[in-house]
């Protein structure tokens, strides 16, 4: 019987799960409105309905291993989702308690980055290292850190929130309620802000002065860039200039053998990746030149989900037999 | 037989070396000047008769079980010193190869802020923590981070250097040739920067405006500000407030469960400790509040090195009986 694992991405709006094997090819996928249940119970009872479903449709047998869950304010130690803005259910769900009421095998839960760290590690570009980082560059900045083969959750199971290390103390307002998070300047919604600063700071020509901040998106920015637009390829520039600087300070911490950049952002290719390139090669501390390098992440991004969650379990059978 | 651990601490002008029990009692010390062996070779010779000596001065039989050596500019994986500005042998030396040629059981090398780390972990207040970090406030910052119980080394075998993540870019001179890095600002030579500053800044009376730079020192500082001097105060309200932000920095990052501060400057107690925890629980985020504690290091400034160093051997002993 073929061993699978069964991925599920638990968003504001709509949840997917995915049966994938050894190997990252997923099998098949379904998927359940998480919106419409205001009610956590009837929302997990649908959820095993719904993957019982999904697994009877699988032509070949299966013998499921685990259920990995991302999800959004996810605790590791706990099994529990603590007050997520976007979900529906307030303060704090014991997922992986009410899962068990239905599975009998190992549930595993964590937040969307970690999950994309361990899919990099098990399918994608890092799976032969031991310390690498994730940087999921989206609305906000995630991130997944991984030392010694383990994902980072610390003494509060809430480790790794690099987005939220204040760079510019007093800066720009931050959704946490402080101020200079990482995350307002090294994502999709800090690449546009800087734009817009750089909109009112410089007098040359762009295209993008007819769009409002609202409509403005970061793919808009990386167009303009690309066809020439002097203030669009700045903001890019600023934004690396951020993102190596960030980059720089994790090195000085944990000593990562790679940086993958993931997300919206990253796949502005060359744009973000050649300017970050050089200014991490300028602002290294000499102890670590050339031990660390910049790669893009090789998990598609329309299956890192469902395949971060999966590779939570594989993960989780390998440090059990370990222990 | 009693089981013993041999500690030596290399420092540039003279080493020292320290026969440790299970429980941190110091058996016996002894020193060799680094400094008049300008041929590594040689040293380690002497080094070598020295701890033979020491060990016949003991009364009691004992059963010597590794050797750990704290040594600036140490590579752990490597058993190196690499590069020290501050010790007279250059380049790469083999440090662990060369002293395993005299002995037979293990050796480990690392730096000394690590080797503090491994010190307050065996002996001092960290004992039953897996997650904790302790910051070496000297002349410089060290760090020692230890994740999962295991010192972090990351993938260079040089990380933990949090004295150099850039906090103000373009800020203060930095020893390692880059601006604005941590221990510029947290550390003794720190607070002497910033009293300075803050001596052209502001007007009001300070005895230490009759002090020159070079003089200026932290005890000082620590002084003026216990009897009043308003100046003084501020520069380690501002010190602490660096502090603070590094420390909630490093929280985002890693999650520890304590933090410990060691060093000269720790040692102004109340006038570091009150303001830092202050700040902290005003710049920390939400889900990280009460999740980490600020404290005193638990072993004494005198015998730290040597006990810190000899903490590495019997860390040694227990991860090879685990794996």
């Amino acid at each position: 019987m073929k061993e699978i694992a069964i991925g599920i991405d638990i968003g504001g709006t709509n949840t997917v799960l995915g049966i994938v094997d050894r190997e990252g090819n997923i099998l098949a996928e379904n998927d359940v409105r998480t919106k419409e249940f205001p009610d956590v119970n009837d929302f997990i009872e649908v959820l095993h309905k719904t993957i019982k479903e999904t697994l009877t449709t699988l032509k070949e047998q299966v013998e499921p291993m685990g259920i990995g869950i991302g999800a959004p304010n996810a605790n590791y130690y706990r099994g529990t989702i603590e007050h997520a803005p976007n979900l529906v259910w307030k303060g704090i769900i014991p997922l992986k308690e009410m899962m068990e009421k239905y599975f009998e095998f190992p549930i595993v839960v964590t937040n969307d980055a970690n999950a994309a760290a361990m899919g990099e590690m098990i399918y994608g570009g890092a799976k032969k290292m031991k310390n690498f980082i994730v940087y999921t560059l989206g609305t906000g900045l995630g991130s997944g850190i991984v030392i010694n083969g383990e994902v980072l959750y610390g003494y509060s199971g809430f480790a790794g929130e690099i987005g939220h290390i204040i760079m510019v103390p007093g800066g720009r307002d931050c959704g946490c309620g402080r101020k200079g998070c990482t995350e307002n300047y090294v994502s999709a919604t800090g690449l546009c802000r800087t734009m817009t600063e750089l909109l009112g700071e410089r007098m040359g020509k762009s295209e993008l002065r007819k769009i409002n901040f609202e409509d403005l998106t970061s793919k808009m920015i990386a167009k303009a860039a690309e066809s020439g637009d002097k203030i669009a390829q700045e903001a890019f520039d600023e934004t690396a200039r951020m993102l190596a600087l960030s980059i720089v300070n994790t090195v000085a911490f944990s000593s990562p053998e790679a940086i993958f950049l993931f997300g919206g952002l990253a796949q502005a290719g060359d744009l973000i990746f050649s300017p970050t390139q050089k200014y991490i090669d300028e602002f290294i501390q000499v102890v670590f030149k050339d031990t660390v390098k910049l790669l893009p992440s090789q998990i598609k991004e329309s299956k890192a989900a469902v395949l971060g969650a999966s590779a939570l379990v594989w993960n989780e059978l390998s440090r059990r037999k370990t222990i």
